[in-house]
């Protein structure tokens, strides 16, 4: 439901990119973090890939989004290793050329005590002609920004401070507002009819149920999204009263 | 370099589909579960997608990666609430209608204790015509095959519960294998250059450097993938020797 189209929304990409990640080794916990981060920026985040460190799948992947989305945010890749080749595939996407920067060399130099950077070090010092440097506040190299795509660290603590220095740049829209009301012991079948005769209701907002299954029971997590508080708020109400003429008890969960 | 043409290789894309996942609400963990499993039975996640609950998204998706790939596995919106709409899109990506399969609804009245399924719940009774179901051990209403295409739930317990119902229908390739040799207090900037030099050795192996940062220190876990046992065996012992040589220690690790 969140493909509604909305002219005041503004939507991105994420693009995930290791091998790690598609062999099952690494559990990815960047894509949660970045949602959460361009919804606070009114930015929504519309599709995700996850890419292995393959040239012709990188290049491929950052040309289909960038023209589809407006901003796309990578994570992974811009290592010192062999293996890491984000930045040189976000350049051939681009068409443009793989620069050392003088002064990422200067602070690594820096960094390193005095002692100037080897090869592979200076691998990321590299910024696609025509980018700009975006912040890493963690371990020195700083991710960059060319067009509408910012390319980040795959280190989840490192991916997360980068993030810090994306928000700036963003022209986002309104932002979604999420609301959640919970139903315990009641399947998710029962709850189908009345949730889909209040979503018909509100076609402006987003109605989803999220199921859950655990040691302390069952239920659903009934969530609203929507960009007027207002209309989200009535919505949440009228849910649980046409919950409640159902026989469901509904109880509104607070909100970060 | 998880992408080397190689004409034992079958590949397949996983399509997580849920909103709730690109609003960074909840944390997909199905991604590596499919990963793993996949990898046992020798076939290799090349990509994945994330899409939310919408129609036109899920369709293109599905039929882009049905055309590339093996194989295609989903996660997520096959319930009874209207926000779950997979199986619709999927028998729109074939092309073919979405059928009411009558053992479904006669396994799921017994389930409800003789109460025929209301309208939601016999929404999970539908697939897609020329399907085969695919047994949910876990609660109740079966996911589907059709074509190169699976379709599971999106709750962990029950999409990994019916991943175990489709291993026997893949035809894999020779199994990947993975040996990991782990350096600690060297940055990865020191290991970049003597792990390139066996990586070029080896080009028919993937070597990747996966750097880590916590409480406990920093290092890379260096990985060696491929299908020759023997050659992994012994690309491992190579690598080792070449970090030695450069004066870093690096530790086998034991492998499950």
């Amino acid at each position: 439901m969140s493909a509604t189209v909305d002219k005041r929304r503004v939507t991105a990409a994420a693009l995930v990119i290791g091998d790690e990640i598609l062999s099952g080794r690494t559990q990815d916990v960047n894509l949660s973090a970045i949602a959460k981060y361009l919804a606070l920026h009114g930015v929504d985040l519309v599709e995700a890939r996850v890419v292995a460190d393959d040239r012709a799948d990188i290049v491929a992947a950052v040309n289909a989004l960038r023209s589809r989305y407006d901003y796309v945010v990578t994570t992974g890749g811009i290592g010192p290793t062999h293996d890491d080749i984000t930045a040189d595939c976000v350049a051939e996407a681009f068409g443009v050329a793989l620069v050392e920067d003088p002064q990422i060399v200067a602070e690594m130099t820096v960094r390193y005590g005095g002692e100037e950077p080897n090869a592979a070090r200076r691998r990321m010092a590299r910024i696609p002609e025509g980018g700009s440097k975006v912040k890493n506040p963690v371990s020195g190299p700083p991710g960059f920004q060319i067009g509408n795509v910012f390319v980040l660290a795959g280190v989840p603590r490192v991916a997360q401070g980068m993030l810090e220095d994306i928000g700036w740049r963003l022209k986002g829209g309104a932002v979604v507002l999420s609301r959640t009301v919970r139903v315990v012991g009641v399947p998710e079948g029962m709850i189908a009819a009345p949730l889909e005769q209040v979503a018909r209701a509100h076609p402006d907002l987003s109605l989803g149920s999220y199921p859950f299954y655990g040691p302390a029971g069952f239920g659903a997590n009934l969530v609203v999204r929507g960009r007027d508080a207002a209309a989200v708020e009535a919505a949440v109400g009228v849910l649980v009263e046409t919950l409640a003429a159902a026989g469901i008890a509904a109880v509104r969960q607070e909100e970060g």
